[in-house]
């Protein structure tokens, strides 16, 4: 079982928002610490597109994530410089954050049956670092930097099947997001939808329900657990 | 921290051995199960020499494995064939190794402080598949299906520092295998060696002690998390 990280896992717009709320005070930028985190991550998907398009090659999360914030700070404070180290260390948000607060329940009790991983657009580094410090219990962490691609390319999901030398069939793909999901069916792997309303702060309109009839579908991650007999 | 795996970390030998023995005696082959290991396993080094050549592409340690072993069995009973299911089964004998009776709880609490994972020439669907049987609490699988490169290459170190994000002296090796640090230590990672005097048997004259001083040494695996302060 595979599992989407940022969303479905863990709780990016918080995180973010927490480590940004004090770098925004010290320069005393006009924007609140969600608002910081929402604009961040809408340059997520746009900076992947070239490198799933193939016109360019394949780069890490931690460079595309450095390059957005760089981009995101342009728009917000034209003509500002910040310290890089100080860029670096916000940067790094995206490796201390913290799991909705079913996750680590409901993969602990998978993890008893299922080998589980992550199958993220985030990096190694990243994701082992984000495992230690939320006590996330990986089996083996995969994802962009195991396949050399991003999701939603068809490769992201079909190198994962080929590393772990099972068939599509036998891979759950566990996400929050129905096009993440698609993109998997297609590829043949099986799929399990938890909502996570919550993702987007409040006021969120996408992924409130499944939009095909998924294999599983569960509330949380306990509930999943309890689905597939862990 | 990351720890080589065949004979550092699991007895390739005995599990090797414990599964062969029910296909020769099926088979009335002239082997001894436990030669039939290190017959075997005397087949591997050679088999990775052209992919670290760069004279063949990237192949996973199942594919060689899998390919040794027919040709040892080409040498041990020449124009016989054998069914390939009963191949494939025996070529899994590498995910389903023991190990040694030290490791799980070293790991166990050299985890509680380090990052730890296997640096190891076996493939992911290899390496996730030993750790779940044998119960080893890695946070992260690494290894030559992540870094594309076999050891004792410096690339199979030297990419596994660039996934991890930090310098190459924040990276330990632990391996019983002395020519495997000493190429670490050419890529600049620290060192730990643990003798692992039965890995080859009884009567095994390599690797039975340190061959340049080690940045650590320990006696087995809880030695070594007591030596590193866990």
């Amino acid at each position: 079982m595979v599992f989407d990280t940022f969303g479905t896992v863990v709780d990016w717009r918080s995180g973010v928002a927490r480590d940004a709320a004090a770098f925004i005070a010290r320069h005393r930028l006009a924007i609140s610490p969600e608002e910081f985190a929402s604009a961040w991550r809408k340059l997520y998907h746009p900076s992947m597109e070239p490198i799933r398009a193939g016109r360019r090659a394949y780069t890490s999360m931690d460079v595309l994530h450095r390059e957005n914030l760089v981009a995101l700070l342009a728009d917000i404070a034209p003509g500002r410089t910040f310290p890089a180290d100080e860029l670096d260390d916000l940067n790094r948000a995206w490796h201390r954050l913290d799991p909705w607060p079913d996750a680590i329940a409901g993969l602990t009790r998978l993890k008893s049956r299922y080998i589980i991983g992550p199958l993220s657009n985030g990096s190694i580094a990243l994701l082992v670092n984000m495992a230690k410090r939320a006590g996330l219990p990986w089996d083996v962490i995969l994802g962009a930097d195991v396949s050399r691609a991003y999701k939603r390319h068809p490769q992201a999901y079909l190198a994962t099947v080929e590393v772990l030398a099972i068939q599509a069939g036998e891979l759950m793909l566990v996400a929050a997001h129905n096009d993440d999901l698609a993109a998997a069916r297609r590829c043949g792997l099986a799929t399990g939808f938890v909502a996570r309303p919550a993702e987007h702060g409040p006021g969120q309109t996408t992924n409130l329900a499944p939009e095909q009839e998924w294999d599983t579908l569960a509330t949380d991650f306990v509930d999943l657990a309890g689905k597939l007999g862990c």
